[in-house]
């Protein structure tokens, strides 16, 4: 398999030049919310988002290598301000290890914060001077904010079909791995065929990303210590380890009588429940498809550095819990 | 004095197709989220800011008419969008006499149904494929979280000097009049001088707007029941009435000495105490100042019912409170 240096390593130089542009994102504001922003915009995450951006720029001709870079820079601006928005929703202390801003300077600072970047992501976007992508760019923010809006609000709906599930997760996470991917492609200048081919690449990675995610729920994470097993569906969230639990080993309605009883003792023994059925493979087999299907719409192109790199990528979404 | 519907008529063809661009930006969103929009769109405020924007386009030749209404409705969401956040981090019930989201739905809905209603006006300005004045929009939502964010992080500081309290409120209110000023003329392809004496009109106009409503806090709003009065100061925000009277009313040091106590009972004796003075009076002088400063802005353009509409709308700013 490849190592993820070897991924990282045909986009090197653009991944350090990123790096710059985020670490501009603070300047120029007002001092404390530098300090703010300095402890978010450090504690560097795998930046994989950028990373498919970078990595989608280069499947066409000569073009100003600086838009992918602005485009990756806002991508990830853009990850960070709907963390800094789910902790305060979720009400979390830390994040892999560090405290979170709402911890730190309460929920109203956090909010605030969280716009500030939202807005910063934007006006980064517009360097770009392309209209088209800029427009891709708001619609994101607005699928992330009702696929967060959805999960509180379908909640608790153990009824809801698959394809509610599929485009709740999309809006969530999805869209953002489908930008990330269709804009690094747009700025290159690559022709339509192209881009469509990297916007599937980026939903279906998405797909997969947020399965695992929901996977690792279950089954426990070990870099999030603290964060309870099964915390998902103690809060309500029905995801599809639960969903294929209920569908393929239920036949005595055992688990469908602790999920429906909805106290927390009872979701509880019904996370253990599912996690004693075949449905987290299940799971697994369906991220997997997605994977698959990522690493299909990559066919079209002649091997290269870039192409080897999102097939890394897809392989490595799978293998996160490790 | 001019009337109210004298100031809109000359836009009343504008402000209709505004609603109506309005009303779209709710359809096509999740069910749920378009009845907490619904909730929200239709609470007519005054319209100040869109009406603003659509009579500043009206200082210019033949231009396409449908951009000023885009980015008129652009600036009715993002200003309902800081709304919905404001209402969020002040915990507010009633808003116009009117539930406010966050007290119907929650804090966290209303955080998330903020970001999407930001990222929905981020889309409607897209729509005018304007580079320049989608920049200008993107950086004036930070400098709205800004001000919010330095109304908090400035609390409780009564050394502040003067320029400070006027950048806040500038970030906090004169960007977004500002920009719905100067965007509107931009869109009616309006030559640059005319481009910046709309820009200096918001500008004042804004630092005007913001300064009445800090007087109006000291004095007590009567559309607003059950609002402390002072509540600014009782919160430790510093505004001009406060600022005034320490300079030129407190020779003995009372005030000072109540407000350096800092507990809510000393603060409430400092507003009645502020409220004995002539600051309240000489902060009014001082929103003269920039209304004033926003008519003379408007003087190298010839008499025409937009011009006297922009001229009406800085009189009547001062007005508010009866």
């Amino acid at each position: 398999m490849i190592t993820t240096s070897e991924i990282y390593a045909p986009i090197q130089e653009g991944l350090a030049k990123f790096e710059e542009q985020l670490r501009k994102a603070a300047e120029g504001s007002n001092l404390s919310l530098e300090s703010c922003l300095d402890h978010i915009l450090h504690s560097t995450g795998k930046r994989v988002r950028p990373a498919i951006t970078l990595l989608a720029s280069k499947f066409a001709g000569k073009h100003d290598e600086n838009l992918p870079i602005l485009m990756a820079s806002a991508v990830e601006l853009l990850h960070i301000a709907t963390l800094i928005h789910d902790d305060t929703v979720d009400k979390s202390d830390t994040r892999r290890g560090q405290a979170t801003i709402s911890s730190l300077f309460g929920q109203d600072v956090a909010m605030l914060v969280g716009d500030y970047v939202f807005a910063k992501s934007a006006t980064v976007v517009c360097d770009t001077n392309n209209v088209r992508v800029i427009r891709l760019f708001a619609e994101t923010i607005m699928a992330l904010a009702t696929g967060e809006l959805r999960e509180i609000w379908e909640a608790n709906d153990w009824e809801q079909p698959r394809e509610k599930y599929f485009s709740r997760i999309f809006d969530k996470t999805g869209s953002l791995f489908c930008t990330a991917a269709e804009s690094g492609a747009l700025l290159s200048g690559a022709p339509g065929t192209t881009v469509q081919a990297m916007k599937e690449y980026g939903y279906n990675i998405g797909m997969a990303f947020q399965i695992v995610d929901d996977i690792i729920d279950f089954e426990g994470d070990p870099t999030e210590v603290g964060k309870p097993v099964g915390g998902d569906l103690i809060k309500g969230t029905f995801t599809l380890p639960a969903m294929i639990a209920l569908e393929r080993y239920d036949s005595q309605s055992t688990l469908k009588t602790l999920m429906d009883a909805k106290d927390e003792a009872s979701l509880k023994k019904a996370v253990e429940y599912i996690r004693s059925t075949q449905a987290i493979q299940a799971s697994y087999d369906v991220a997997r498809d997605f994977q698959k299907k990522a690493i299909d719409s990559l066919t079209p192109f002649p091997d290269s550095p870039a192409k080897r790199s999102l097939k890394g990528i897809a392989e490595y979404i799978l293998e996160r819990r490790k």
